[in-house]
């Protein structure tokens, strides 16, 4: 498999452009706000909730990937997409090659959950099984490559998925224009890169802050010691969030990200619970991560409009977090 | 306890008065629609969903309750009110009785679930206990009201009460007027006789469906018997379904309602999972109720603009009823 390139430059033309690309093929999502949670957090001037839970297969990951599939030439598309991915974006990829009406091929641990095994499957995208390694998925997906000539849509080393995933941003800036801090949580760090990139250049003044669990800290690390650092992780609840982040995705945090904290398991259950039990609303744990810290403290909200990211809703309804952690 | 009067006569002024003395009070909830939802009844022509989760204490029986107590006048209000409730009917009172800056006196079974008890006292309510039968809960509301001179706000038995509930049909047809169906839930009939008198004074041709757990089918067995019947209740999961219809209520919908339908404690789990799980909001058993009649195909949808009311989103997450009824 090629190596990703270590630097990517994006402009905010690039971001205006995928959300022209994608617009008739995702939700525009609401803000909601909440009363309770607002009081709850009586320094903060008010939280704005952008709720990618409600978007295209769940989860702001269908912005990235269908910005990449539809930004392929039409010979390349033609040769169909591959990607490696057990959650959100695998089906994101799939429901994106469907829409094109070209081939998808989506490598997945061979212990993936069901559901998510269905559900892109029901995209009509062909999967393959693979061992439970990143570098097991790495492999079985640059061998389908090989045998296919399909192009890779990696799920945040990619320019087209960043610029993707920053018009959620771009809406949430566009409906809450006077936002004095905008939040995300980071993994690989495709959002956070798209968020940063267009929240800044849309807002100079703007904070750019992003929440990480605890137990898979690399970013938070990396953003520290100003060089990227990869770490073994601890399980975490959050489990779009184990990946390292990228290395051209942590070159635009280190120059447009002002803050990146931690939180705990407990935080992020509880914050997941609180949204859930006040604002009626399904966010899976990842979602929950960037207000367990506002709710924990860890971030200086006094005065500020805030607004947050909540990624998406795909949950285990038999295995909430609330039960399997008692 | 005053016995409320046997008939109630409510036009669509009575409605339309509701819903400017608590427009300010309450929110203009969201219509959700789902792709997958409507790809799932493809007969329907589009299913319209009534946010009322999303409402103020999170459930419909805001409207009508605010209603109510801002409908009193000045020497009555500052008397206060008094109610006996369970579930959202006691929040409801409480909240509007303190956004009138009034007292409000809640008559709840002992046995209530805590978290209930706290959210009426978070709104400065007096919380009278009693014991858990219906008659027990009468007797000591009439007690308190005696005392007190309180003003009983009946959670459906009352001219206010169901035109306040009435709006959610009004803001309903107002965001959606081609609606074939309306449909709602019944159990004590508050929202039901306000919904059929809206929708059908907006929108004569419109039909009118309720639906109602198999396990508590008075009013559906009142409705094919021409009379109103009052029936030993089994255990339904729908518990804000428990109650019989009331009267006044009864005379509405027996002129106003084309049909009730049942469904059983499965189907109701069923479309309470399948709601959670596509559309990412948390809903009541209770507000599942007629979403499973359309599930399950027990009313005819075919090529028909269906709106429901999701009448709310108050559930203990640690007692979900796929954990329960396994």
């Amino acid at each position: 498999m090629p190596s990703p390139s270590q630097s990517i430059a994006i402009d905010f033309d690039k971001i205006r452009a995928a959300h022209q690309r994608i617009r008739a093929h995702i939700h525009r999502t609401p803000v909601l706000t909440s009363e309770r949670l607002n009081e709850a957090s009586p320094a903060a001037a008010g939280l704005f909730f952008k709720c990618e839970n409600f978007q295209k297969i769940g989860a702001f990951k269908a912005r990235g990937a269908t910005n990449a599939v539809f930004a392929l030439d039409d010979p390349t598309a033609r040769r169909g997409v591959a990607t490696h991915s057990s959650g959100n974006h695998g089906a994101a990829v799939a429901r994106a090659a469907k829409l094109r009406g070209i081939a998808a091929h989506i490598v997945m641990p061979s212990n993936s959950a069901k559901v998510k095994v269905r559900a892109v499957e029901g995209y009509g995208a062909h999967v393959v099984f693979c061992e439970q390694t990143e570098k097991a998925r790495e492999e079985k997906c640059a061998e389908v490559i090989k045998k296919t000539g399909a192009t890779l849509i990696h799920s945040f080393e990619n320019e087209h998925v960043i610029a993707g995933q920053g018009t959620a941003a771009v809406e949430l800036l566009e409906d809450i224009p006077d936002l004095d801090i905008v939040m995300c949580p980071v993994g690989g760090g495709g959002l956070l890169s798209g968020t940063a990139i267009a929240a800044k250049l849309m807002r100079p003044k703007i904070k750019v802050i992003a929440v990480e669990p605890a137990n898979a800290d690399d970013a938070a690390q990396s953003f520290r010691a100003g060089r990227r650092i990869v770490t073994e992780k601890k399980f975490t609840i959050a489990d779009g969030l184990r990946t390292n982040v990228g290395e051209p995705n942590f070159a635009i945090i280190q120059r447009y990200v002002d803050d990146i904290v931690t939180v705990s398991e407990e935080a992020i259950v509880s914050a997941m619970r609180t949204m859930w039990e006040t604002m009626k609303i399904v966010i899976e744990p990842s979602a929950a991560v960037p207000y367990a810290a506002v709710q924990e403290g860890k971030i200086d909200v006094a005065d500020n409009r805030v607004g947050i990211i909540l990624t998406g809703g795909n949950v285990d309804l038999d295995a909430l977090p609330w039960m399997t952690m008692r």
